[in-house]
């Protein structure tokens, strides 16, 4: 008999739930420290039923990692390269970035992980090298873009490229604290010099 | 009978050995991946050697995140916050703190582990966390004396350093793969103007 238009909606929210639950437990206890049954008792579901929608932990720690990526990936690339003004594009692209990156705490950590020890997880690790080598790209050609239109200094791009989506991992990295918490806001304006803008 | 200076030197240089392995395991298999015997043979000493060291993995653990900063701490502080020049020592620490992470490769991915995973971890990462503290003030109070003499746009200073700290550890995290290797020298004048130098 097929399923049901509820069953599936069901099944699809139950995947969901497991899918967020492992993005917690991997990030907060690692790989290792993290059991199908701890998955399945946080998720609230049976040891049993988590392999209805993952095959194996190995399986299930590929889907933690790559699944959200699209839906952040979406927002990531969210602006255009080729602005009419670039300059006022990388300062709402800072902007939301920034906001972004402050609220994916569990996610990042988790992407931490697996970038920090790439060797380990080569397959997760290849998925989020390919997004971050195309975000670059984009990035580095709203940077010429704007230096093209003598709104930015000149300099090789890639680098530049390449220290902002580094400052953006190595913020979320050291705000682990909550102390810092506040700081969010007052980040945007340094983090947009990097680019160097030209002020008249 | 008390130990000849020779077999001192011996225990010294084979304790350094157990620890550097230490570092290079738990870096790159992470904590539940690393077993004392993996050490032990990778550093080839016997497996009840290692604990004449060293009383348990999590105090090897701990000696392996803790040991290693405080040469690092020396180097990184390493600058004069009241500097004549607080313009030339800013770029002359841009440039020395880029180097050096660069090259500590195994120690900073340890690093990031311990600070990524913050609640696992928490004893490595208080002490992590109060050189990271210090090490801020110090760059910030570097950044005011800019700032007083004119020589640095005015901004808050505390989360201009830490996009600066944050800057660093994400490089290191992002350049993982050797590709981004040559990279490293074209990073020092774009993260130079995170700290809003005034050109005249």
């Amino acid at each position: 008999m097929p399923l049901s238009e509820e069953q599936r909606q069901n099944m699809k929210k139950r995947r969901q739930k497991i899918l967020n639950t492992a993005v917690y437990l991997f990030a907060t206890e690692g790989y290792e420290g993290t059991t199908i049954k701890k998955i399945a008792e946080a998720a609230d579901v049976s040891f049993g039923n988590v392999f209805t929608y993952f095959k194996d932990k190995e399986q299930l720690f590929y889907a933690a990692v790559v699944e959200p990526l699209e839906a952040i990936s979406d927002q990531i690339l969210d602006f255009n390269e080729n602005a009419e003004d670039p300059l006022l594009e990388l300062q709402e692209m800072v902007k939301k970035d920034i906001q972004l990156f402050a609220g994916e705490q569990n996610y990042l950590t988790l992407v931490v992980q697996v970038v920090g020890q790439y060797q380990r997880f080569p397959e997760p690790f290849d998925q989020l090298n390919q997004f971050h080598d195309h975000w670059r790209e984009k990035v580095g050609r709203l940077i010429e873009n704007g230096q093209h239109k003598g709104l930015l200094k000149k300099q090789a791009s890639m680098p530049v490229a390449t220290l902002y989506t580094s400052l953006l991992i190595g913020i979320r990295l050291n705000n682990t604290d909550t102390r810092y918490s506040d700081m969010w806001a007052q980040y945007i304006t340094p983090a947009f010099q990097l680019f160097g803008p030209i002020h008249e």
